[in-house]
């Protein structure tokens, strides 16, 4: 037990998940730093702070009648609760960043920077996760609810097997656009080769490209569209499809083909139509790895903008692998785009926003 | 059938996978443009190529008494090889941008800008793709070793839903880096805690971390380690294990824990330590989505310099898929780092380097 200067030490107990100290202790610890809860004649604290306060030297901890050092007291608490140590590593961290920090529904409730338990609300829920733990996207949106409703923001704070911390804002947005995706006159002809469709007529292609950004032209007269265009242009009969054979495929028919080549067909196409119906501009998002690409409008004469937005289709009992995440979220800020997951549930789409953030 | 100016107009015959036209077709387009190949009293064109004379009105094309239009020709291609509109449109790119394209054991044989058939050697095998296509790490390899045999380079030529091209070179590759990677001395006391090794001496954690860049500080006194590290660690007898109630832990005991912290483990571990032995220093590339970011060396006095590598472990049996390969490539350039998939196979790791190329 060291004791510094005019630091008092005081000694506690570790009982079940909770270290115990005598209520002499609060004055210090709880009135001017926030640590514990006053509970009849004792100081309780959680695992978290009595393993800090021991690396603090300002308690040491009694079990079973002898003196846990610190090396002791975090196999032991270790025992007792999971995650012990990824939780601990965030809490060292954003305290000794400033922040002060409360046990809370997720796992902290934390204090805006100058802000301090009793003078300000808590700004922030911080969930803790290891790199290696599976995500469930509905425990997630349960958390960014749970936060929301309190009007907080939801932080998570990923811990990777190095121990570095990545801090990420989620929440759940709306989105809409600018663009009148409104088509109208006799259905174009287009033909079903393989995995894409293929618009023959000149101004049809030239129309549906240049006005509405539908695919892609494969020369002056030709234009390609994604097997996702043409399912929504054909739900909107804005044109119509015949196999190579010159068969017409019927809506469900090309859907039943579709995700034969596709099979993540039904979800894309979901979220493509409600994107495009709330004005959005919907491209491939190929080259980053996510489905979509979006723009809320397109400029006349300048063509298309800086796309903001980057969204994936998931299921909606999708679970996260936190590295592919992180990859994700990573990309999408790289090249200055919002990361949203977007999926259907009970005939509606949610989209969740997810970014990096420092804290 | 058109006739412009001067460009005389063939007429040929559609004949299962081969389009045949007249020899005196031969000197304007095998002669000067290097398309098809004369066999006997006639020039033979692949599908693609006539495809793509048709389109520019250089050839007409008659099947079962008719004569197919572009539409008509392209459908009934569509029906006879798989594939077809996505090499169509590698083709077309590539033909457009002065490449002179010949079929080959890939898809592709590729001369060099400026090189011809006859005069220069080919320069690239490319292997077009669909971006939905599974690719098999085992095919991608043995088209790269195909390639590599003839001194040839691999490009893939990966065609997303709406059309847009992109090329990524494949090689294997040699890991090498200048780390004296030699520890010596007593074992160091560490225990595992979950999913992390802590070391608790202070002057071993200063020596595993400063001078050979394992784990990371939990504080001035202890050294987090992960899992990876910690099990190289004690496969070299640099450090013993105990679990949190004390017992010695062997390097099977330790490594049937992390299994089930981590079923990745034991692909991992192989690459790391490979990665290791090979004199390279090796983090977790956990920010950029993949194992680990790899240095080739580290610099006494400044410490760790710019990672060149991103390297992911892989099973040997490890389908790709293709926009999360994007996705992978992307953020590695993005960051100024190779991509590297590595994988063991009887004993021996190998190392895929795939980027982005411009073509």
């Amino acid at each position: 037990m060291k004791r510094m200067n005019n630091i008092k030490t005081f000694s506690g107990s570790l009982i079940g998940e909770i270290v115990t100290l005598p209520i002499d202790s609060k004055e210090i610890l709880y009135d001017t730093s926030y640590y514990g809860q006053p509970k009849d004649d004792v100081l309780e604290l959680t695992l978290i702070e009595a393993a800090y306060l021991i690396y603090k030297g300002k308690i040491t901890v009694n079990f079973e009648n002898k003196k846990l050092d610190f090396e002791g007291f975090m196999c032991e608490a270790s025992r007792r609760t999971g995650n012990f140590e990824v939780k601990y590593i965030v809490f060292k961290d954003l305290r000794e960043r400033g922040y002060f920090i409360k046990p809370g529904v997720t796992d902290f409730r934390v204090y805006p920077r100058g802000g301090s338990p009793g003078k300000t609300p808590s700004k922030y829920f911080v969930y803790v996760l290891s790199e290696r733990q599976p995500m469930l996207l509905t425990d997630l949106v349960q958390q960014v609810e749970t936060a929301s409703n309190v009007k907080k923001e939801l932080i998570m704070a990923v811990v990777d097997e190095e121990s570095e911390i990545t801090f990420y804002g989620a929440r759940l947005r709306n989105m809409k656009g600018d663009m009148d995706n409104a088509l109208s006159g006799p259905a174009i002809r287009a033909s079903l080769l393989e995995d894409r469709v293929m618009v023959w007529d000149s101004n049809s292609s030239v129309q549906l490209h240049n006005e509405f950004l539908y695919g892609k032209p494969l020369d002056e007269i030709r234009l390609q569209l994604s097997l996702i265009e043409a399912a929504y242009l054909l739900g909107k009969e804005v044109i119509e499809i015949r196999d190579s054979k010159g068969g017409i495929l019927t809506p469900n028919d090309f859907a039943d083909q579709a995700v034969m080549v596709e099979s993540d067909f039904p979800k894309k196409l979901a979220v493509y139509k409600d994107l495009r119906d709330k004005g959005m501009v919907v491209k491939t998002g190929y080259k980053f790895g996510s489905h979509y690409r979006v723009y809320k409008k397109v400029d006349q004469k300048k063509g298309m903008l800086h796309s903001e937005f980057l969204v994936h289709a998931l299921d909606s009992n999708y679970i996260f692998n936190l590295p592919q995440l992180s990859r994700a979220v990573r990309l999408a800020n790289s090249v200055k785009k919002q990361m949203i997951f977007a999926w259907e549930s009970g005939g509606t789409i949610s989209y969740l926003d997810i970014g990096r953030i420092k804290m």
